[in-house]
């Protein structure tokens, strides 16, 4: 079935908001076999909306909508949606009392412009919004359907689960299943050259690369009557990618390296400390994305001073003075140092020159070295990444996750 | 003049990647007055972005895509547009040599299908990648000019300010200027119920309300002929909005909160530590992206583990006990061991429960104490937060920065 997003919102337009709203809904719509088509962002301008939405019920089976829906002036989805379909306005009792009870409930004044938010197009279903003021809407427009959802992203993602994806769980009734691989070492013209032959003229399954900071993702997708029907698809072609990539394949979950390393940790019960300089805790705190990450993730220093690389790493003195902070040496004692302190399985140390200033012609910005202590085995490496500090500082991130990934899978 | 994005790629309808490049984009062309009218997201699926390249050219003055330069077969966007504007594609010697030379420095091996970066739409402008090997491209057709730029933000971004910015001054002689507002314990409907007058029928200056984690930004933006009458025009609305809103505002830059407490710190020379649980590393590594921030933040703990917090902050075995660890208590001892460690002006301590397991009906899910020594000062926060681990996490970040400003301010 055909899908459209249609994102509503000066802000997005005008790049105050990053929109992340339509990546969460386009993966989970693929994942559950829906094609998302086109994804069009407006800014909050009443014509151009009325006019996509034409459009759009001509060439899509289900239209989402984000954005608009809240109660100051410029919010103005529902009504032009329901202009441009030919519905009326009505005024929703349920909401005017949901929206009075949210207000008492958090003492808050309820100004007027709330309670434009009880109006709905006839005929419409009201969604209900466990977290904000603003409901949201489905609509059965002939052969279209249409959901009105608020813009928040905490919002949206809860009634996209609660209300949208059952409703069209109802109207789709393909499997489609994904295989994922992960590449490293490999970049992602050389990685299609590999499987060319397998991209060209597919259909079901589909094989498509995706170039990720250190990696190549590739995505093995295929669709039909039932999980059997779509499996045999899918083992067509997964164990022709396996025998070609072989150990550059590091993993098989649509997840990231990050998220896969820290679920493994926790898995196999493998303690780890962290001692960073120039990432400034973003190790320790990506491990602490990770829900039951307590249990393993013991400690973290963020040493970025030489002062309290001495203090809370006990660094030599020498070593800071004769090798510098951003050295071999440095790293070394920083992640064995952490081990005698934690007493972890694994010790992580990293320091080097994130920028943009701060670099040297011996020591550019960019050059790190990243030192992994495990069980008292030491191994360091020396990188020089590119880019702006943050881009730098994530390089770093995911080049220490691959070092601790082959270390716990030798292991 | 009208501006219009085009993204191409089928891993950001998929969702497998999330749109940063847009933004951007956006935030940048609105600031030089470009408008942005429309963002379209398409697939790499030549048919689609054909007829929607025909229908952008009858009513943007500027179109500028991103992706589908590259060399793998699904890269399709030059040629597809060649023919949607009648071009043919014509081989550039220059680029074959370039990228040759590109492969060669790397001691990479070049395939075949990196040749096909070196066609461009006849009568076009290369535009030089120095990061990557597929060149942008510029494209006079009749009254609209045409950007077409590579996916990967790093080189996207290069470029865009390398090439496309210097060509769009040339034909832009508007001044734009834009004042922020953020504004702190306020919803955005009561904010701009405070401000409607001013919003209503506004042509120049306009006046838009953001709600944004923990905030609402107001942004005020005039366009004139030169600054001086850019300016008059916003000292109209300038100072209502100023004594309006008076002690709710905590900042005029268009920057974060983050980031502008990390550049205050900087500058008044005080310096910060932090002891952190539940966000295991996040206020320092947020602290950690702004540049020069070594000379300030001296260190930080991440004490997941009771152990952590008695072995690193020295925080009383009896305390944990008798208290717990996410408690008024042990909060404050983190925070002010920690300043006796570290002897920094401002030491936060962070102890909560952000989920989604390990909460009780006495302490349930997103209780958070915050502590702030400043000085050997202490105070305390404690406040529940709402949302997942991750927001529940933001949420938390962006609170202590809000207790530091308000320190730092009151000085």
């Amino acid at each position: 079935m055909k899908c459209e997003l249609i994102s509503v919102g000066t802000e997005l337009l005008t790049g105050d908001t990053l929109n992340t709203n339509t990546q969460l809904l386009s993966k989970n719509l693929s994942e559950n076999g829906f094609s998302v088509l086109y994804h069009t962002i407006l800014g909050d301008n009443p014509e151009r909306l009325e006019s996509l939405i034409k459009t759009a019920i001509g060439r899509s089976d289900i239209i989402i909508t984000t954005g608009g829906l809240g109660p100051t002036q410029d919010d103005l989805t529902k009504e032009t949606i329901a202009k441009a379909l030919g519905l009326k306005m009505a005024l929703n009792q349920e909401v005017v009392e949901k929206i009075k009870k949210f207000f008492n409930h958090r003492k808050l004044e309820m100004t007027d412009n709330n309670l434009r938010q009880a109006y709905i197009p006839e005929g419409s279903k009201r969604l209900l919004n466990p977290i904000g003021t603003a409901p949201g809407i489905m609509i059965n427009y002939h052969s279209t359907i249409l959901f009105l959802l608020p813009g928040p992203p905490h919002e949206m993602e809860k009634m996209y689960f609660d209300h949208v994806l059952p409703e069209l769980k109802k109207i789709n009734n393909q499997t489609v299943l994904s295989r994922y691989f992960h590449l490293t070492d490999i970049g992602e013209s050389m990685a299609e050259t590999e499987i060319l032959d397998l991209i060209d003229h597919q259909k079901n399954p589909t094989l498509a690369t995706y170039a990720k900071p250190g990696e190549v993702l590739l995505r093995l997708t295929a669709n039909g009557k039932n999980e059997e029907e779509v499996n045999a698809l899918l083992d067509q072609f997964g164990p022709i990618i396996e025998k070609r990539f072989a150990d550059k394949i590091f993993s098989h979950s649509p997840e990231s390296l990050e998220t896969v390393i820290a679920k493994t940790l926790i898995k196999q019960k493998l303690t780890i400390a962290t001692a960073e300089s120039c990432t400034a805790g973003k190790i320790a705190a990506t491990l602490g994305e990770i829900p039951g990450i307590s249990a393993v993730l013991k400690m973290g220093l963020v040493t970025y001073s030489n002062e309290a690389k001495m203090q809370l790493l006990k660094v030599k003195k020498e070593t800071l003075d004769q090798y510098g902070a951003v050295s071999e040496e440095t790293a070394r004692e920083m992640c064995e140092n952490l081990y005698k302190i934690s007493r972890c399985d694994l010790n992580v140390s990293v320091t080097g020159i994130a920028g943009p200033d701060g670099g040297t012609k011996a020591k550019p910005v960019g050059l790190v070295y990243m030192g992994l202590c495990y069980k008292g085995k030491t191994n360091i490496e020396k990188m020089y990444f590119t880019g702006d500090r943050k881009t730098i500082q994530a390089r770093i991130v995911h080049y220490v996750f691959r070092m601790i990934r082959k270390t716990i899978v030798k292991k």
